[in-house]
């Protein structure tokens, strides 16, 4: 399967923030992530990068206005 | 191989823009796309959303200053 993790940037560190991401797509100011088991999670952020043979997606998030 | 084909989404179509792609990171004010043979293209644009069970990712250019 071709999930991949997505990691959230804090600082110099990352955390977790979903395993076996299928699906992202934007969502009103941010980002709506989906798993492969169609639980889905929003967050206010954007994507940093990713490395799809690494199964790694980075976001970062966005600041408030 | 979990690595996905990137689009570029133009008007209501799309157009392939890179095969087999592993990594994308920020480069400048754009993204730079890697395809697993090491090859790389550059790109003023930002991701739109991914489908990576679907090995999709949609990219969309970003204006002209």
């Amino acid at each position: 399967m071709c999930e991949a993790n997505a990691y959230l940037k804090k600082g110099e560190e990352q955390e977790l923030f979903m395993e076996q991401v299928d699906v992202i797509e934007p969502f009103e100011e941010g980002l709506r992530l989906v798993d492969i088991f169609g639980r889905q999670k929003l967050i206010k952020a954007k994507i940093k990068d990713m490395n799809l043979l690494n199964h790694r997606i980075t976001l970062v998030q966005l600041p408030e206005k």
